[in-house]
């Protein structure tokens, strides 16, 4: 697509992103990836580009993961039929030891050797090594088996790998001290992991256009929310359903010192880029 | 059993433990990691404490593992059939997935967990993480599908570990610049990564005594053997069968610059400490 | 002008920058400012805001430069006749005062200057500082009084600023070691300094297009040229006139190690971005 | 002794011994070596293989020393009376010339050459090396010459001594800022200069078996006591006479920071090894 | 002059350094060069010996410097005819330019040339480099052009340069963030920059033997001056005149922290070294 | 004495001193100090301030000396008898106690103490700290006891203090592995050091003026010696006597690579100020 623009206007367009480099350089960006961007050959690709160009610019990129789809098709041909407790998925010791598996084995070392070859240099850890991610049964919403809360983050192993050159890629599987090992929300554990840095971004990759006044309407897109709107944005019914746990992470993130954190359309080749390095940005910005 | 021996001849094994461990202080040492010794929970507790007691005294260790039976029963629960070509196992892609999916994400991250509840910090990889195992299909013995030889080891991300504190796990699963992942033998992984280093020590855990000139007869044990002896032993018959690779392994990294290589007897509780810390040793020693 | 371009080919036009970035990070890029770019406003900014990019992707870019036309100015100005021997301008004790004066007071402070307000932190030397830049009366084109050939480059003064986060602008005066001060041609200062920093390019800025095989056609473009070309280029009078010293540069940093030189066209904004950023080049590269 | 204990046995002892070499990995302790333990050959070769085995394992030992029979034997030898002043010994310039001598050159050397024996890195210091301990005239108990209390310790010549591997030899003797020299009660500036490390432990060393409950029966002794039971020990008679002093010194350094002090039994071998490294422990620990 | 004096005598001059030489060690010292010291060239060389041999002897000097007669000699060569504003020079944009150009191109780098004949290393910069001076247009004696004020001075570039072993030789041009040059007085930059470093002395060179009871009678010089003195001694006449903004440089710095300024007799050779190396001092001291 | 000299002669006498600091800065000067210079009140006050001076400027000082009267006197007052043996001395083992006694003891730590006194900061090591001087029973002129030769020079002792800021004042006591404490001549100690270490200078303080061509007369010094005219002034009877295993100390460490040797006249105050500070030296130079 580029081909038809002329180099004089390339460079006009890489000067543009100058003042936007300036901002991020050697600042942490936690990327939480999922969704279609996840499956869809093209997009992944789009995704590890930016990832990779971010790095290479100075900015500290961490890419927090979840399991996606890859999880379910596994469950399904061990033929571990998933288990139901009041309407929510229950996690049960022989599916906790299949969703440790997919994600830290198979999802993230999937990513690592992506990043690689689009040229950057990638280190593939989950919340077990280093004891980074410790967590703690969740109970607010019943048994939910080996579900976990995030209790605290000890960032050293992603700094250290950053520090020497790598992309941290992180999938969210946590642990207590005794060593029961827990499946994290991704977004969740995304804005623990920022907090815990003081990031500059959040950006979670969701398959929406971001938060829309009407739903059905994305040129009603809401590009900029201040955290202390939400609770008046959730009672008008404009922040709602799956939207609202995201959103929540975000607010979080953002009260934990977090500058900006983003809802980003991962469909969109190329979002985080547009919306890190453009002047218009395609998502919503919780600050 | 240690409790009926007093305090004063406990303090007398600990100084005579001193001399072992001026030698080992600051130096590399590679545990491959297999056997009984990965599925009984008390071996498995005694080599965790084992590792966790060396880095602690100085001692580089890193912890190199294959999947053991893990890969088998998952295979089997996944319903895939192994494949066989000329008596040989053959690794397609869809077993390939798999045998990544369980060495990095569920022996690797299990191991992990288990240094970490002995008080060790650890830092589960495997050759894909940094680039660390560069690997090409392996041809030499027919098609056998994604299994690799090692081409090169960059032993960045695991000196890096070590310089943080960390105890390296790795799980032997390399790759290539296009992106395939290969299943690698771990003792030829172990041994690959001994040379790199530059290692003092290449530990391979086996069920076995070590070499003995009388299989029958556990008195018969050779507790050192020179390479240079190793072609009489393989003629003589002493050398065969399975033991010839494990061997060969030894040699190759004795030639590469590795101090000592050893086959000990995982099914012995401390089997590594024995060896390493006391004045007999129990296995075989190739230098 | 790129504001008819969408978010989307912008992003794109990012990411295909992303070998090149990766190709030059951390390398050492000597540009020799000159020319109408030094002249016309709007090219002056667009060459800030590329060196204050490629600084800020992580190239370690000095900035080279002469007087331009500041020079004859301020002789004009204060009523000092030029000089000629031979029909070579002669520099005298008087001139050789006012040029350090031009260079190192005016031309480099408001490149400092200029630097700076593009976002950029620039330190402005001069080749007397920290006796950077090592010269000795120039002798082989008859007396020229105070014009210098470069005996030496001390390059600490200049990694040292770069290591501290400061791009480097440069004046192209020279002193001895009885503080003797000598006026060195920029071309041939910022090839000597390239070659001591074992630059991965040298870039020239003219104003012409490139080295032409037909000077009146600019479609007669050469893009690249062998360093063993140059003489048979001479000898058919392809390289002639004034090309000649600029391209001796040119041989003469490859030669010692530069991996590439160019002579590019100042007169195209952002021309520096479009050769080291873009597939195409836009000027004639020595290697 | 050890050697009717079977290699099994003997690497559960070195794993048992895990906890606490985690326990005191990278902190202080300060031994205060002194008594029979200071005299007999045999139990002098085990102070140096317990001191160069905590050193190896991480732990940051310091050895501090007082004179033991060589001072009175030296004076004696030179024919220097002993003088008296109220019952207490008075140090005059000449006995402090001669204690000086002896501590910092008999017995501080000696110890040096000994800890090298045994394959540890010593440097003998003494409080006027690098100004470590400045002293003032004690007054507290009558007019006894050059007998000092410590004012300040400067922990930089210990201090930058570990960081380079070595093991610190301190002789007790103090200078004051005019250069007089003073002899320094040797439990007393071991206190102290634990204090200003901050150190884990400090461990006295004396001939007898701890606090006794009752000092005609060694199955009576305390294990442990918390400093504010002190001054009730004292009331009761338990603690008395020459134990008032070492214990006083036990208690202020709890009460500047340091975490636990020991009364230690140097008559039995290894003692300091049982008391830091198996669970029971020989002496009397104040905390 | 020295020759007459034994070796005995000098190195008994030496060593009565020894205490002023322990007092400055490691501190800055911030001279102000100017007046005669900067016109006549032995009272030049005296001035460059002696901050060679404070930098050598472990002070970290910087030398901060107006014009001269330079400026003057330049502007009127050139033909720019000075121009008054209530009696005040007022400071055009051209006049600027010529200032900024003599200033950092020919007074600055001669110093630099001075300093390395010396065999000192220097670095000549000016408050544009790294953004070192920030100005403001002076405004409290009506409108003078483009004289400015300091507000900020970011010490990196000096600290920075006096780390790698340079001394950094400053002229005292600033400027403010739109890219506006400013001219600076001389005495109030180097006591803004004294401020800023936290200097020990801040030495004003100047033409008058320091301050003087009766200006007429240098036998009645003032040697030191408390800061709190100075209103009273304006109010007496004793400070007046041209001295009033000096001796306010000094109160200021004093008052930001600056140990001691001082106003010393630049015509006296050595004037620097005698003030800071002899007991008597030799100018006026502000603390 | 030096108040009879104006300051502006003393300015001019430490601006003299210029070059040689420069020449100096950050070389190693190791001195061997003995003689007079050791006992007299006003001559060792004289030492030290040069010393601490050198040190301050920047010069690496290392200070060895042996022990004077020192050890005499103790043996005599111990009433232990000297012993000779074919004329020579003979150490026996309670002889060799008592050297390592007073020299490391009494000699080093009153040197420590002065060295302080004179604002330094001093680290007293003897050859033992450290394994420094590793030496072997002297066999070359019979059986002398444990007198002992160095085989070996650790710098790292020396090296590690001076890194620290101290002044390392070193005892010429030697070890060997097994323990054995040996007796080393000063001059020889120092000239190993200086070896060791590449010094610029080793100075070997004395009781007379240098090396003279008749030793009645020293107006007859010969200023510098090249170290191949030595064995001519052997044979000449130049060199002859005490003078020629000092003179040997010289001629090997040039040979070794120390810059310059000098054999100087402790008796003249400050002799090695003069010697390193001023132009004509007072001494006589190996080189």
């Amino acid at each position: 697509m580029s081909d038809s623009i002329s180099n004089q206007a390339k460079a006009a367009v890489i000067v543009h992103a100058l003042p936007y480099i300036q901002k991020y350089y050697g600042k942490y960006v936690v990327v939480k990836y999922g969704g279609n961007a996840m499956i869809d050959d093209h997009l992944k690709d789009c995704v590890m580009r930016d990832i990779v160009l971010l790095n290479l610019i100075g900015i500290k990129v961490v890419l927090v993961h979840g399991g996606g789809p890859d999880i379910n098709a596994t469950l399904k041909r061990m033929g571990i039929e998933p288990r139901f407790v009041n309407g929510l998925r229950y996690t049960d010791a022989e599916t906790m030891e299949v969703v440790q598996m997919v994600l830290s084995g198979k999802t993230n070392k999937n990513l690592v050797t992506l990043v690689e070859q689009h040229g950057g240099r990638a280190l593939g850890l989950c919340g077990i090594d280093g004891g980074m991610i410790r967590a703690t049964k969740k109970t607010d919403k019943g048994d939910l088996g080996f579900v976990g809360d995030v209790t605290e983050v000890d960032t050293a192993p992603i700094t250290d790998a950053i520090d020497q050159g790598y992309i941290p890629v992180i999938a969210t599987v946590g642990c207590d001290s005794e060593g029961n090992v827990y499946n994290i929300n991704a977004d969740t554990a995304a804005a623990a992991i920022a907090s815990a840095l003081g990031a500059e971004n959040l950006i979670l990759m969701t398959d929406i256009r971001g938060l829309l006044r009407d739903k059905e309407d994305e040129s009603t897109l809401i590009p900029s929310v201040r955290v202390s709107e939400v609770p008046g944005l959730i009672r008008e019914g404009i922040i709602s359903g799956g939207m609202i746990p995201k959103i929540e992470c975000c607010v979080e993130s953002v009260r934990q010192g977090v500058s900006r954190a983003f809802i980003i359309d991962g469909r969109i080749p190329h979002s985080i880029l547009i919306e890190m390095m453009t002047d218009e940005g395609i998502g919503t910005m919780f600050l």
